[in-house]
């Protein structure tokens, strides 16, 4: 690959990690029949770093290990091997607040739909990059705009596959009306995630509600341990899913994520939820959820 | 990435070509970030070679384009260009019978999931591979199984996109049972089509019958040239979609695809389709494809 050259200029300085080497970032590269670029065939996930402590990771490690069996894969090392990769991508890119991104892939094999029957070697991919805190800090201060759209993704939204066309379509259109988020609504009308980030209201009962678990969401990290925080404080909330119009009705709204927490929405499809501003049964989930994150990091520690 | 290393065994002698270049198949490669890898964000496309002959070329250069464009992204080439890399892969690779690649991707950008505003330079991606005529017309003359799968693609299989993780669910699990083909089935009941090829049946009353055109199915070259010939040779079409009752209670059963034109399927789910051997009018519509494609040939020169 001597010859090969991105067409994008590149980022110097950054590390990647591809199958077993550490590389320089612009020339980190898969094999073009790599399954996961012909096919989609590969399995991601994204970890935050908060003050340099990794959010959630035995969690995330869990979902990973669990896309890469649904689909029947191999994952490429045991979780102790990969932890240490998480530890020196981070610690190569000087990543103390950000996200590490890891991607194993089916792998590289001659093109032909169904899986070979001798598997070839996962691909394992990993990136780090910086997010800045304070604008991080900054979205949870002022808000974020989601818009609708229709929910065109495939039967098992469960699995975290890199089969996201539908996704960055939504997410792309999204932006394009100015908003953050694109929140997805099925055919009967009701909302079932965020693009890449889980759907919460606070409705106009007080109640807080996300949808139940099922093929068509994917198992949000920080939902769980949002859920298992607000259960330790006494907190009450519904796995419950609601329509847009509930939506709309709703005292408060937030999505959670892997690089936000619990971040406030202040307008869906160009209307105020609530006041307009962030409300206080989102501060106090996040604030919950940073407490938890913290006090994780010194058990571990 | 001269010291990268892929994991498998490449095949020697093959090309490849990759924006803007012919490389060595096992040295040819693409950035980890090309949006295809980790997104899903491509399109592509297949076009039969038999004897030297493009099959259906501007066919499948029509649909490439349609897909790219539906997806809100701009080809790397004019048509001109891009045949011309056609021409010179095959060569280059020496099929005279075989199949080409190719795929436009995104390109490469730092991982966010909507469409960056500056859209970066797509991606080219070809690959040529050779098939054995024996091997095809072994498939023609006894035909092959195929087995039912629950359809669980996402909401617009009308574009040519790579996000074929469900595809290769499928057609695995075909594999698995000892079929070549998996036909997905709608919640309904319907067929739609299989994993990588158009469905049709010979029903119980004789009427040929092929799924209409929707975002449920992709719109099939070898399955509109297909019907052009038949339609020339005054033999009606139906488009109009079936039950798996029905499937299993017709006449003849087949697919189409570039790589097979007209194949005959002899089983659906381990019951016999008619006297599970291939019925008259698949190999009718076989030979008319066939004549159809060679004086095609004849009039491109």
């Amino acid at each position: 690959m001597s010859k090969q050259r991105w067409p994008e200029r590149m980022p110097s300085g950054r590390i990647a990690y591809v199958n077993g080497r550490y590389v320089p970032h612009g020339a980190a590269g898969v094999h073009i029949e790599d399954r996961a670029l012909q096919f989609a065939d590969g399995i991601y996930e994204v970890v935050g770093i908060v003050d340099g402590v990794f959010l959630d990771e035995e969690e995330h490690l869990d979902r990973l290990e669990r896309s890469v069996a649904e689909i029947g894969m191999a994952m490429p090392h045991n979780r102790a091997a990969l932890k240490i990769v998480v530890r020196e991508i981070a610690r190569r890119n000087r990543v103390r607040n950000g996200l590490i991104y890891m991607q194993v892939t089916r792998g590289v094999s001659r093109r032909d739909h169904p899986v070979p029957e001798q598997a070839p070697r996962p691909s394992l991919i990993l990136t780090a990059r910086h997010l800045d805190p304070a604008e991080t800090a900054r979205k949870h201060d002022q808000g974020v705009k989601v818009v609708t759209q229709p929910d065109q993704r495939w039967a098992r939204c469960d699995i975290k596959s890199t089969a996201l066309l539908p996704n960055v379509l939504a997410k792309t259109a999204a932006r394009k009306a100015g908003a953050y988020e694109a929140w997805l609504v099925d055919l009967a009308g009701y909302v079932t995630e965020g693009s890449s980030t889980s759907a919460w209201i606070v409705d106009a009962d007080g109640q807080i509600r996300t949808r139940d678990l099922s093929n068509a969401i994917l198992p949000g990290v920080t939902r769980l341990v949002l859920m298992e925080a607000a259960h330790e404080a006494q907190i009450s909330i519904s796995e419950r899913k609601f329509t847009v119009a509930e939506a709309l009705a709703a005292k408060e709204a937030f999505l959670t994520a892997a690089s936000a927490g619990a971040l406030p929405i202040v307008a869906i499809d160009g209307h105020l939820v609530g006041n307009g501003k962030p409300g206080p049964v989102t501060r106090r989930l996040q604030e919950l959820y940073r407490q938890r994150t913290e006090s994780r990091a010194k058990t571990l520690g």
